[in-house]
């Protein structure tokens, strides 16, 4: 049994690694944290009454290192890295879910803040297992992707050498109200969202440059990608529209399902993927359909699992050497 | 491991079933059959997709004699009677999920239509394990109850003694959509059904003499029960508001947390119950406030999970000596 | 043509004013006020932009006594009485949409706090046309009903004095979450709200004092109402299921159609009642059911309109001589 | 006033014409049309109760002609068409909300069925206001845009000279439920579509060619348009989201507002567009955002309205000399 610490346990997120990590049959919770530490964890999270019955403590570095040979940091980003560069030089492995270790530097301080931590920026490995797994196996900080790069970086994958650079790529993708985290506030007002949709931050959100920096290390070219979210009326689950010119008439369905054949948590659709089938899940699902060289590609996740909490553990899994896929949820929550 | 077959896959509880025995530590799915058969799972459930590849047969009494130790009858009223009575001359083990042998003959004929097995009827155990744990331990067959009985029951169970049957009780309760089942109509139209919220079947339900029954069983007394169901504009769960007048004032609070002190599925609330907390799980939650003798009950349950399917697996723990609780789900799809 | 001022435009009932007002034949909205004023109308209320171009001002009572003839408060309780008071002595006409005037002195200063306008409080009438028509027509004063006093009191109406005292009367009322007011928070959480529901404040509701005193004046009996709450996850809309015993077995379903066969925004419904049929109306549905003496009564309003603003606007065009119902939104947002 | 004919009542834009018909100063409906005749306004539209009191006739032609000056067909397409010709022999006016008289023939046929009524095609003009007033003025023919068309040409129309046609346009839409229609079936099955998105017939929906025909006919290039419907878990509405390539860099949000400033039912945002702002009324809301020449457009409309019924009201208006916009509801459904 490996012991493992959830910094940030008052959150969505921090709420489904206790629950994936609660069931998991190799790691065991050893330590919950949270900034103010002693609530009681059925008034954090009610549904867990009279299941889980850990203390929570106010985080405190020295005492994870003690208490957890790895830490899940579910914290804000900035807050993230002030945390984790204690717990690296206490020699403890780190799975962030934060944005503070998934860039280059020059991209974080332009689109994020100054950085705390610039030595150990360069020992995190991106936490994508489809494109890291073997440097994953060999790390031991992993910086967990954000949403949208994951269900957007998962569609474009299999035709990132394909892809016409002369041409914008457009992403429209679409959110549901999870992803704003559990604070009060307009972005979460019932009244406001329910029967209603609207972009936010169009062209300029902060995802867009973790998508374009992963793809130029992965193609060494410089795509255009304008990437608009979208706001949805649910709750959980993430749909991705993917919008781009391949170099030359090629079938796009094929190639997909070629490219994934031997990904288990990758699942090629033939008809239009949709949220549900992936909300509970750390399935990514894709579907291609194609009008020549235009290609339009639909790609689904759970923006609080396969975009951040089972993926993580399933980056913890490869860490320690457990199968990939132990413990993650398969089943989704249909109907 | 005991092999176990699912007849009626198609449908939400057929569903259900499968995610729960499917990830089961004793049971073994043998046997999946449909009113068609031969569809492909992933088509029936595209959820499933790459996850349970289990052929799909045209539901056949005796091969699935042959093949599974028990049976889950996930059937509608009637076609489940039809089916039951060939599987019992068999000697297999049954669960049903139907209406068909809850009731004593008068009560379902009266209800339902003429009842085609009237032998078995006798022999079935009524499958709320928090009344009738003992006797399921030891019969070969459970009918497993309605998902308003089961809330209902559950929120009256601890003060049935007390009622003052000079009152009526009135029950006023709120279900999900997918109570309605799968078929497309106007009773599962998003149109009609988001927005807005209305009763049906008002004091004409046919949950309301189940649970009239199962009161008098309990008691000896024949008490009034008014039931008025309601639709609410979500898909799983449900919330049962009791109205009832007690003999005498007492501390309706201290009675039920007495009365639930051993049981593991049924967590007592301090602040009024809501739907979230036991979605995605076999929990019953229940609340209680009072203004004299004047009560008022709040349960809360999945009305596929709790009312349906896990409660049916929880059954078949009991029948075959396991656990009570072994694989059952406890984790709320919260957020 | 009656000049208007609207004070508390920010809110959805201030919103739902400036609606009915703007395109009201014989009023003339010549006063906006909120608390902080100088705000851009299409800023408060987006959906405004470029259709009502009226200036927003700090709410000043002397400049509202100027400028119109009649002020439709729609500000929090105690607010609206120090409001109230001042353009009282001012001579102009009031209907005040908060609690402050609906409730004698104890009921008031019990279930809310200390009364500042104690020697208006009697002036005002209840602004229940179908109760209090006559007084509405000769007053310069009136009290807007609550919401759910509204919809019960209208479903209890018809039966009000062949309701039998010796057993409580239980109201389940359902509410959408526009109810909760404009302000974010944990009480219009979408994330917490949708697919999900829940009772709040069981038997503590401060509206319960209202629907209890306006019955005591009434038939001059002191029933027992037990009134429960919930919130469902809708905007707009509310459903009063009542449930009580009759003094003799009689066919309430002609009663109420008998009652209410001149009452022009009260339908008499022969299925059960929906939230949808009179959601931005001013509508009543009431559908009852019964068995033998026990009755379960369904009424339907809007919330927002006959629960608020189109009652108030209602109360307005009888204070001032007006038709009725002129210029009352009567179309359902269907679908 | 105009005497009005409605044909096709029992559906959802047939009632929003009921709707805003029956409160419309110049317009009198005086027939009412289904295909079958005799039921009851109330039961076809149970909002309608006690308001609209109109008989439900069997549609005929030859009565229509002679009890109406006009009429709006809100009839599937094919049998559109079949009315269509005979009331035209009969010299009616016509407003035809389906697809039969927007298409150029060749269009038509290859993407719908033979056409019937090939001599009058050409006589229609489609009634996209904003672009054909003129003719829609001193036409007795009027075939009303599609919901996604109005949408989307609205958005481009001012951009259409500058497009480089170089590169694909890409429409991303998003439309609530309501536009599959009122008919029960998988496409509004609420458990199917609650907490879940997804495209539709990813760039082969019908209304695609519609969009890249009138592009052609105003600015004859032949861009390549690849359209990707996804419905959207709500009710009413619809939001467009386009991206293109524009032939020089220049000053998107300056040209929208230019090109709109005289239009009273285009409302440029400054903000994103929100589907809420435009429910409930005629308005088409959009906003731009461009990064270099890359553009992203966003046009929000009420799908049953300004994509339906209240468009077909406008261009009735324009065809019979009212004011444009008499009638015409502004005010959104907001809260």
């Amino acid at each position: 049994m490996t012991r493992v610490a959830i910094i940030g346990a008052s959150g969505y997120t921090g709420l489904e690694l206790i629950k994936i990590l609660y069931s998991h049959p190799k790691f065991k919770i050893t330590y919950i944290g949270t900034s103010k530490g002693g609530e009681k964890l059925s008034e954090l999270h009610p549904s867990l009454k009279d299941i889980v019955k850990l203390d929570v403590s106010k985080s405190d570095a020295k005492m994870v290192a003690k208490m957890a040979d790895l830490v899940f940091l579910a914290l804000p980003h900035k807050t993230a890295m002030g945390f984790a560069k204690e717990l690296i030089s206490l020699h403890v492995r780190v799975v962030d879910l934060s944005a503070d270790y998934r860039l280059k530097i020059e991209t974080y301080e332009k689109f994020y803040c100054p950085h705390d931590d610039k030595e150990n920026l360069s020992s995190f490995v991106y936490g994508l297992p489809e494109i890291y797994r073997d440097q994953i196996k060999n790390t031991l900080l992993v910086a967990n992707p954000g949403c949208y790069p994951t269900a957007s970086l998962l569609g474009l994958l299999p035709f990132v050498n394909h892809i016409d650079e002369k041409y914008p790529i457009f992403i429209d993708a679409k959110s549901g109200v999870s992803g704003a985290g559990k604070k009060a506030g307009d972005a979460n007002d019932f009244v406001k969202i329910d029967e209603n949709m609207s972009s936010y931050n169009p062209l300029k959100h902060r995802h867009s440059p973790e998508i374009k920096e992963k793809l130029r290390l992965l193609t060494c070219k410089d795509f255009e990608v304008n990437f608009v979210p979208h706001k949805v009326p649910l709750i959980r689950g993430m749909l991705v529209s993917i919008y781009l010119k391949l170099t030359r008439d090629m079938d796009a369905s094929t190639m997909l399902k070629e490219f994934y054949k031997s990904e288990e948590l990758v699942r090629v659709r033939e008809r239009p993927t949709d949220i549900k089938s992936t909300a509970g899940t750390n399935f990514c699902d894709i579907f291609v359909a194609q009008n020549g060289t235009s290609l339009f590609i639909s790609s689904s996740i759970d923006n609080l699992l396969r975009g951040a909490s089972s993926q993580a553990v399933v980056n913890a899994n490869l860490m320690c050497g457990y199968e990939e896929n132990l413990g993650v949820p398969i089943f989704a929550y249909v109907p």
